[in-house]
């Protein structure tokens, strides 16, 4: 049996998002234990040339958010990126997850062999869908949501690979 | 159409081990214009109870080859974990590569609803090949190769996702 579309990208988003929100939720109760504002997480980042912590999570928002709605042909609605706490993080990956349960499943599901155009930097690139979710998208997104964790667990927030996880659908004890 | 889980493994794995190979040369020419030895980057980390970056290349390459091994039903080959320097990372990139080039891909595609039994840590875990690829192995692949891409990047090698996300199949201009 091949993979369907909808858990290979909507499903692995909420997983991944719901996972990252309880990561948030370690970063602020670090930031009390340590005594310092948690809003300088937003502007921490490896490099100085590097997104921001704070753009990066809104940019892991972006991709579940806009991932889903181009396989399913809908447009996704526009965040406006001013989030300046860690809450604002939060409730911005609650509106994501909300708005992917809105999508229709199905449409999603005729995504792999639909034409996707994506802009990127000042050209646009077209691709198929399958070939868009599987080596662009999750990618991306991935790319994103690890640098967001690295710079978390950079900081001296306690988080190991099972809060990256979250909860692994099915998984039992063999 | 559903996601071919080929694709979904072996030629997501095909593609970002490449892309990470010429990564490992953006990071041997660095050290050459920096003057530093590039042994240097296999025991860097972004924190002491990290694994260092070496160890992070390694585990990639383990999860490229036993992930679909697992799918198809057959035992992956074991890999020492003796590289010491980015030269042997890249062998062992390649002998990635090379084996997955030997997997069956028919194999694989049953794979989405074969039990897979993995060990974790003392116990062993067990579920259906779909939810192992898409919330268990791909989240662990990029896990290690985003932090590795962070780990030279923290490092001062000139990189961007551009390098990052690689050949991608089948894009072209819109």
């Amino acid at each position: 049996m091949p993979l369907s579309v909808h858990q290979s990208s909507v499903a692995v988003f909420e997983v991944m998002l719901k996972a990252f929100s309880a990561i948030l939720d370690k970063a602020l109760a670090h930031a009390e234990a340590h005594k310092f504002d948690p809003t300088v997480y937003m502007t921490m980042r490896l490099r100085p040339d590097m997104l921001p912590f704070g753009r990066q999570v809104m940019i892991v928002c972006d991709n579940a958010k806009n991932v889903p709605s181009r396989l399913a042909g809908v447009q996704a609605p526009v965040f406006e990126d001013n989030e300046t706490t860690l809450d604002q993080l939060k409730a911005r990956i609650q509106r994501t997850l909300d708005y992917l349960e809105t999508l229709d499943a199905k449409a999603i599901e005729s995504g792999a062999d639909r034409e996707i155009v994506i802009p990127l930097g000042p050209n646009k690139m077209k691709m198929r869908g399958a070939n868009y979710l599987l080596h662009f998208a999750l990618p991306n997104f991935y790319f994103h949501l690890t640098t967001a964790y690295d710079i978390l667990r950079y900081a001296g927030v306690d988080i190991g690979k099972r809060d990256f996880l979250g909860a692994v659908p099915g998984i039992a004890p063999a």
